[in-house]
């Protein structure tokens, strides 16, 4: 790990592929992705290198991300690893900065690990140009916003369980 | 094809293996890919997804690149295509721009395909994120300079071909 990133890691009380379930079915990834009473109110997420992976969030006082640049899937490893960036959009076009946490390029890590017990070691790295961009990542609440997901992402992968 | 690219095509009269041979070799490609009597002085070429790319160029006057800004190989489709962005570093890692031709993001995305009678088509494309990078690579001299390069990329390919 690089002083460049910010690492969120959470052991979740639920089967790895129920896991990667509620990450990549973009039905699943709605009722989680943002933490409530925020909510991702559109998904495009194409999982193969150069695929999209957008997201609209909306959320109280009128708050809406809009349209939401579109970021480019890196890496699918299924039931294991994804990674995306915002620094490209699909296909690999180079893409241009937002606003708020779109107004700096990141790259994100997601890896599940099974943790023995229907356990599963759940870690996300976000990778960053610089310190400066860490550091303004950081300030807008990573942890807290990435760990509220987290809890968010077990429950959805528990009703899973309950319903397979 | 997008406005905001810049497409440079030629075809090679040298067999597509030698072509992809010249291109990926380091050793070759020093020798062709700066216009004479700019140099390539450094290469780092690691040919994965995630691997790094990164060139030194140094010429007339004193010109030098300085290390230059590593990039990252995004697609490899042996003797078929090769992709690599500056707008990521090794691993994924979004990338701080230079100056130059570093000064802006751009994924490039070079592609062979046999021409008949021992024949290659060459094609490399430079994908902006608007308008106005595209706009500046091309008055830098985009078609120059990579008509230069493909010319000598030829040259060794058919020199390839005659110490096989």
């Amino acid at each position: 790990m690089s002083d460049l990133d910010l690492v969120l890691e959470r052991t979740l009380n639920a089967p790895r592929d129920l896991v990667w379930k509620a990450w990549t079915d973009p039905e699943h990834l709605k009722r989680w992705f943002a933490p409530r009473p925020y909510e991702i109110s559109e998904v495009e997420m194409d999982l193969r290198p150069g695929g999209v992976f957008r997201i609209r969030m909306t959320g109280p006082d009128g708050f809406d991300t809009g349209h939401g640049n579109p970021g480019c899937v890196l890496e699918v490893i299924e039931g294991e690893k994804l990674s995306w960036t915002s620094a490209l959009g699909p296909d690999y076009r180079p893409a241009e900065m937002g606003d708020g946490c779109e107004s700096f390029p990141m790259t994100a890590i997601v890896t599940l690990e099974d943790a023995g017990n229907g356990k599963t070691l759940y870690r996300a790295v976000a990778l960053h140009a610089n310190r400066a961009d860490r550091d303004t990542h950081d300030k807008m609440g990573f942890q807290e916003g990435w760990g509220t997901c987290a809890a968010q992402l077990e429950e959805i992968a528990q009703e899973l369980a309950a319903t397979a």
